[in-house]
């Protein structure tokens, strides 16, 4: 089916459109009598249906970076079966069981051995090869230009992390009465609100990578041996820490829930332990992939730093170290923005929400919260993810 | 005439155009007999044409800028008669003597009273209100994406500024001898090359306002009442900085070659205090109308800071001093990468070439380039437009 444009997806429309595409048809058994199309997106700015009937099923989605992202990182993204660059369709993997969301393990208490392994691959290529250091200038702007498009979405991002939270908004709801001053007391936080507002233009206005744009806890699908990223409709061409931050943020809510979790049969030390070592980890192991996918290609296309003017070894060190440092107080301020809206924002994590008690509930997430606030504050004085595994265990009581 | 799309435009094609379009052709007596057309652009992505026939004559350029710009500040953007948006045609006044170059006004020694109010006009609202503290996300997004397209001149700009100065390159040139160890000395200087790169991912990843792209005094025509900023083709969504630092940059340029241009009759003692003043006056009288129009439209539609966030007057007092401290801190940045590129780098500017005597050249390029490394490693050091006023005059022998 050729259509020359693209065309938001309706139902009618997708029928036609299977029918045309043999990729797709044959999973129906090239039969469409008894065909159930059901519609599970967001009734955002992407379009996501259920296709099943007698012969077979499949997923439908409209979003670009399911497709750029799974050729960067194909062993963490589900396959794509078809896809159609100009109707931006996409027809992929059904993540079958045992896949779960990555956030209903860490709340059951399951550990993930693979994980850092698994995420710190996933975000150093998506992230890599998306950015100057792998594309040229022309590649670089043609593909910013491609996900600009993606505005509502970036724009309701930008209005849950950055603004709601630090403002009085009908949307915003937390643990009261027992967070009503923590709540104010942020909103009346004037150092907080600079630094927030840094990290947000940083958020609005830096084309950096191609990042996924929401990559919380259940963003992830996983299985003891599998990690699968899932859920790229937000993404857009905005600052790598943003990415990194979502997810070593959402870790940390984790741990902060953990206590929350704990019973006589389980309190929970060991796997408090075993969050901490896998934000150690993602970081480390990030940093490391990253720096050796920076090395391998450093005479490639990329053009934010060409060979012929890092031309020495000690030059090309000092280059890398700075790009990593501001990365990482990046990935700390994004990391601590996310936390802080989860708690006080609009939309709150299972991690929290499954706690029954609220008076327990919010002694855990005060715990969140004022790590975060001291986060967003003071990211520039840490050097090192050590550093910051030491000050979570110093805000756990 | 309804073109759907946008094409770029041949000469057969711009003959239709005109004929279909009265406000165009009526400036040529509604006659095509005669017509001559002559292509003066720079064989790039934008067209250049001078229409001319017995009746009348125009000017026709493709450049989205100078309609967007035109519109925000039209007392020094030259008028437009007539603008297609699909096609990005524009037909707009020809600047009638005794309008000349600034740069060629500053080679002669001519004060231009006005030039610094209106310069500060002219930034202070094309910055301002293309950025987030006035546009909405959505809007600001959706420009961005309209002036991605403008890849291949920002990819030059990236070359030309940011890397060519610090490599071999054949075509970087400097006054030689004279100057040899002293472009050595730049693609040594690993501090240096650390600095640049930071401005340059600025440059290529940081939409922050729809800048002019090539703001120095070649772009400006000037009589000693009107300033005129014309050639934006190479307008982009990029760093504020950008633009300020090219103009002041560019000034401090001429304030390094007027002792080339002394002689006898004209020691242009006086014409240098009067740059010395210009400079401080465009960056103070700048930060003033900035901040003006921001508190102005602080409760308008820029979505960067919200009222209901940014709500007490201390707060709103810090996040303008930051804001502007680091605008300032672009500014000083890339106003000296474009001292340096102007010096050993590909384009000169006439400030220099115009000093006959080699040694008494570079001499005078000398010190601009000592002067321009400084501020580049050092600028984070300065607060204050006075303060580098001082340091350019301790450089200046």
């Amino acid at each position: 089916m050729a259509l020359s444009e693209f065309r938001p997806l309706d139902e009618k429309l997708l029928v036609e459109y299977i029918k045309a595409t043999p990729s797709l048809a044959s999973k129906l058994g090239d039969k469409f009598d008894d065909l159930k199309i059901k519609e599970v997106g967001d009734g955002n700015l992407n379009f996501v249906y259920v296709v099943v009937n007698a012969s077979g099923s499949f997923v439908i989605k409209q979003a670009l970076a399911l497709k750029e992202h799974g050729q960067l990182c194909p062993e963490h993204v589900p396959e794509v079966y078809h896809f159609d660059r100009t109707m931006s369709v996409i027809g992929m993997r059904y993540l079958e069981p045992p896949h779960i969301i990555l956030r209903k393990g860490l709340v059951a208490g399951i550990e993930y051995p693979l994980l850092a392994e698994h995420m710190s691959e996933y975000m150093s290529k998506t992230l890599f090869f998306t950015s100057l250091l792998y594309l040229s200038t022309t590649e670089h702007k043609r593909s910013v230009a491609e996900f600009c498009g993606n505005v509502e979405l970036c724009r309701h991002t930008a209005r849950v992390v950055f603004s709601d939270p630090y403002k009085i908004s009908q949307y915003n709801h937390w643990t009261s009465p027992y967070l009503d001053h923590d709540a104010e007391a942020i909103r009346e936080d004037n150092m907080l609100k600079v630094e927030v507002a840094e990290l947000k233009s940083k958020f609005c206005e830096r084309s950096q990578a191609l990042i996924h744009g929401d990559l919380h806890t259940a963003s992830v699908m996983v299985t003891p041996n599998s990690t699968q990223v899932i859920d790229p409709e937000f993404a857009f061409y905005g600052p790598m820490g943003f990415d990194v931050g979502a997810f070593i943020g959402n870790l940390i809510l984790a741990f902060f829930a953990q206590d929350g979790h704990a019973n006589q049969g389980n309190d929970r030390k060991a796997y408090k332990e075993w969050i901490l070592n896998t934000i150690e980890e993602t970081w480390n192991l990030f940093y490391k992939k990253f720096i050796g996918l920076w090395d391998e290609h450093k005479d490639g296309p990329g053009e934010a730093y060409l060979p012929a003017i890092y031309n020495n070894p000690e030059l090309q060190k000092l280059i890398q170290v700075k790009f990593m440092e501001d990365l990482f107080h990046d990935t700390l301020g994004f990391g601590a923005a996310k936390m802080i809206r989860r708690i006080i924002g609009v939309a709150h994590v299972e991690d929290f929400e499954s706690i029954k008690d609220a008076s327990k509930r919010a002694d855990c997430e005060r715990r969140a919260l004022e790590f975060a606030k001291m986060l967003l504050k003071e990211r520039r004085k840490f050097q090192a993810i050590n550093q910051i595994v030491s000050a979570i265990k110093q805000h756990q009581s």
